[in-house]
């Protein structure tokens, strides 16, 4: 069962995503968390290349994973997205579920903090449109 | 405008697909059509996993590509596919328009050929499918 | 400083590995990783592809990163290894230097289980040669 | 026979670039045309970065593939490169060779333009570092 988030994003695997191993590559997982912030973000009004022009770069700063099992060629999944804050730290879990079936594939938390301009502070652009 | 193709399929640029410069680095326009003829394939019942696991490969022989204007990040665009066959070899041409304002963003044409367990030859299912 | 470790990759960045951010983009660090821990196998004369062809798959369960500064356009780096075995699990610590002054970079631990035409199974082969 | 050229770049397959074929998915080789185009530049004081931040962008125009035989895990390979100039256009003849038996794998020519703040110039620091 897909558990309800804030934000739910749906792909289709790409091909070229697999490996020799004929299962989507683990780096990819990565990708997937990524797009689905940025997308979270950007329908929330928020554009990650503006505020990169801005001085402002949201990094990654950990990151755990858990591999339940693998996408597969033709695979349809959806990514979920929940937003915490820790301090000045924005803590997203997000998991991933296979969508013929339902079954969880992966899940994960990653840390991110804001950087102005190089500098670690706390972002109230962020704080007061997620209301953290 | 975007010229009607034998098989069209709608993409939104990941941001980990631009590169430093703030554009689409040139390769993954590479998986955008990848990613589009296998879908065409799909569509048409074809699974290119299954067609390597039964020892029937589609690999790349010749590629060109123009690139006429680079996509960035939030750019929707459409990736269109036509195919016509040469002797052994499928020939398919794929566009690529940003739908904003659907302006060309990108040409290409891909000569693929089919390996029977290594060896070129003549595939009479794709041939049957797509009356080639 | 650089801590002595059973095994150590040398790399540099590759330009179409920086985002637009001007950094590596995370997903990249799990590629170097990886990696490095085909190559260690490859180095004891474990052939990653040749294991997968028997049916032996090592597949990534879980792991755990932290990005401690970004590698950007030009930075050479090395990746170190160090392998433990907890069960049925072998436990990779890998971390990655800024060759240019020696800083930490990243730190990750990496569990991976073998499976045998996927069953979750102890690797006989493995234990043997790295003595677990 | 590997062919004498400008520049010369020597890399090793990483297993993440084979796809579910088991053979090098056929983006990376533009990526391998990158990295080693950048490589030389490098060779010659020019860095692709520093350019970036300067406001001149060097980009892929035009491209033309040919692909010979695939490359596969464990497969070290060169790159080699050949640049002339043709009005505006910088041309990249790029060639790859499997290191073991010297075979030649791939053939390409890459056409780039410089762009000072997006608009289509002479780049007389190339012209000047390379005789062009």
């Amino acid at each position: 069962m897909i558990k309800p988030a804030q934000f739910t994003l749906r792909f289709k695997v790409r091909d070229y995503e697999c490996d020799l191993q004929g299962i989507v590559n683990n780096a990819n997982y990565q990708h997937y968390t990524e797009h689905t912030r940025h997308e979270f973000l950007h329908a929330h009004g928020v554009n990650f290349a503006e505020m990169h022009q801005q001085g402002l770069d949201a990094v990654v700063a950990r990151m755990t994973m858990n591999f339940k099992m693998p996408l597969r060629s033709g695979d349809e999944f959806v990514c979920t997205l929940n937003l915490r804050k820790e301090g000045l730290k924005y803590i997203f879990l997000q998991d991933i579920y296979r969508v013929s079936d339902e079954k969880l594939v992966f899940t994960s938390e990653i840390t991110t903090v804001v950087l102005d301009h190089g500098r670690l502070r706390d972002c109230e652009m962020l704080n007061r449109i997620f209301n953290l």
